[in-house]
């Protein structure tokens, strides 16, 4: 069967990991965003440009060889080790025109896996963090949470005692924190904490704690004409409001976890009303069906770090031509976290890069960054 | 309560007629084709071009200019009535930099509904007459279907007694026809379907039945900088096959109405299988909730012409600053179809504008457009 709906006071336990492993954000980095609308000759005098599109594209030959001239390596975070030679590899080829693996622009669809692959999950996702910050902070307004779980041990700082009632107390917890407002209050919401919050290793904002390799693949793939887009287990509305900025995605290309919502009137004003009920699970085998429901077209690119991004990857490689599968493996406990549990790495509660997973990168080619080996950088902050 | 899921099952009497209100499709037209991916400084060598950023932005100026002075007029099949002067007054508005009004691109957000204000919905819409295509294409591996309500009817011709279970017959109807298969087979489907049914009344392709105006306005939009979104009670992957080649618009900004899928294995080859159950009904005070959900922005310009649409533009004018509200109201007999119930206008089972909603563009000042009046043109058959 594909995702279902739980409603709340239905209590089944669902796939609510994939739920939990929201992804969370923080302050606007800058110099990482790229313009992504379909802003072109925008004339602003009501006209179109239709006939001088010959012109433009003659001057796009030129401009083209000029940029080449002064281009740049535009993974500079990325040893010059075997990842980096096959992303590169595999970008020159989709691009070059007349090749057998030419793929045309509108096709270049890439899909990233938030948690884990574009910024740090660990020890907690960030959504996570968020979540018990917001029931503190609504605690005054709940008295009943003083003996009601998983609040009770949450507020008494009893993280383990919280989630002992498994999937159903996250689920608590989620619809506690993330329902009940509209769509803009909830925004504004996750703007505040972000500006704050810091992460407990790092001391820095979260949205600083982005990969900052990635964050060029990123930049180096759009300015190759993909058009790039999160797919992730975390909360579709709790990553859209920093990811334009942080990663340079668009709002409209954030594909996540979702409640469902209600359109009304409130005072008059038109608002979407967040409702405790989920929506959809865009984690493991719901990555697909998040895909097809928000793009339409089959990857060509997916990136990911653990079990949940497996059939992502799967379905990606699934279609004909040139395609390109890759996972992080945390493998670095000095600049971040160490996790698998393949490789005899730790293991890890949330964000598993199983052994079996690790078999299948072999069987079916997929491409593994180590990050101690393979990143020179990992975060922007290191640098400074 | 937001969208609701409904099995099939279960045979609950849903918003069906926002579900049957589907929106079809046909062979593709060029020339109305926008190249709408990120694509900018597509290199092809590895290579990004920031360290020419300020020469390219140089370069656009200087070509901005020439656009200007080669520039046409970008809606000639609009007559120089009310709606074309509010559209280019708005866009011009929106589009100067330093104005009050001016609105980044980014933000640049235009939804538009299909049956009825892209293209043409009446005598029905072109989704149910894909339906009916299918049952008689099916009949021979359904037995069944000889003494099978609402099939057994529809096998015979007759239209009336087949719809006669209402909203149940038409969700039995769609399931049958839409279900059952992968998404690729649907999408091979759709296009053969469209390579030749025609119109019964124009004898022409259904996607030669769009709306040149309208056609004219996307592309007119586009260049000015917006997104272009459709958001259609009709079937998201009906229309995704052709929106691109017809409108310029891309899948990944197709909306619509959406069973479920389930992600899994065929034959050794990863697919999403289609299943008969509803997943959501993208009409009404379900537009919005589409809209935030697939683009997490409200639209600053919204284009319907029913009383399916009046949400989406209620939504679209409670956000701040500029915005622009569009209706077309089907008053020309002669070169398309004549329906309201507003105005005095003939009476329609679907797509319906009634008085009430007629009243509200006047308190709320949305644009309403004659097609008798305003248009010139309305098919560009009409041309040849």
């Amino acid at each position: 069967m594909g995702p279902k709906s739980h409603r709340l006071t239905q209590g089944k336990p669902a796939k609510l990991f994939g739920f939990a492993k929201f992804a969370l954000l923080g302050q606007p980095r800058q110099g990482a965003r790229e313009s992504t609308s379909e802003t072109k000759g925008s004339l602003g005098n009501g006209k179109t440009m239709k006939p001088v599109r010959n012109t433009l594209a003659l001057m796009a030959i030129v401009l083209a060889g000029l940029a080449t001239t002064y281009a740049q390596d535009a993974l500079p975070s990325w040893n010059d080790s075997a990842p980096k030679k096959a992303i590169v590899a595999f970008v020159e080829k989709v691009t070059k025109e007349g090749s057998p693996d030419f793929v045309p622009p509108e096709e270049r669809i890439a899909t990233f896996d938030n948690d884990g692959t574009l910024w740090c999950e660990q020890p907690m996702p960030v959504q996570l963090f968020f979540a018990l910050d917001r029931v503190k902070a609504l605690a005054p307004q709940h008295p009943e949470w003083k003996t009601k779980q998983p609040f009770a041990a949450l507020l008494e700082g009893d993280l383990k005692g919280a989630f002992a009632g498994g999937d159903h107390a996250i689920l608590e917890l989620v619809m506690a924190t993330h329902a009940g407002m509209t769509t803009a209050e909830f925004e504004q919401i996750v703007k505040d904490w972000l500006a704050t919050a810091k992460h407990p290793k790092f001391k820095q904002p979260y949205t600083a704690c982005v990969y900052q390799p990635m964050v060029e693949l990123l930049v180096y793939l759009r300015g190759n004409g993909f058009k790039t887009f999160i797919v992730s287990g975390g909360g579709i509305e709790f990553m859209r409001p920093w990811a334009e900025q942080v990663y340079g995605v668009p709002a409209e290309q954030v594909i996540g976890s979702s409640i469902k919502t209600k359109f009304e009137m409130r005072d008059g004003k038109p608002v979407l009303v967040r409702l405790p009920e989920i929506n959809f699970i865009d984690d493991k085998a719901g990555k697909p069906v998040g895909i097809n429901q928000h793009i339409g077209r089959r990857p060509i690119a997916a990136f990911g770090n653990s079990d949940g991004d497996k059939e992502m990857l799967e379905y990606t490689q699934g279609g004909s031509g040139a395609r390109f599968m890759l996972l992080v493996l945390h493998d670095d406990a000095a600049r971040e976290y160490a996790y698998g549990p393949a490789q005899g790495l730790p293991d890890a509660k949330l964000g598993a890069f199983t052994p079996a997973l690790y078999e299948q990168t072999k069987k079916d080619r997929w491409t593994v960054v180590s990050m101690k080996n393979d990143w020179n950088h990992i975060f922007a902050f290191e640098k400074k």
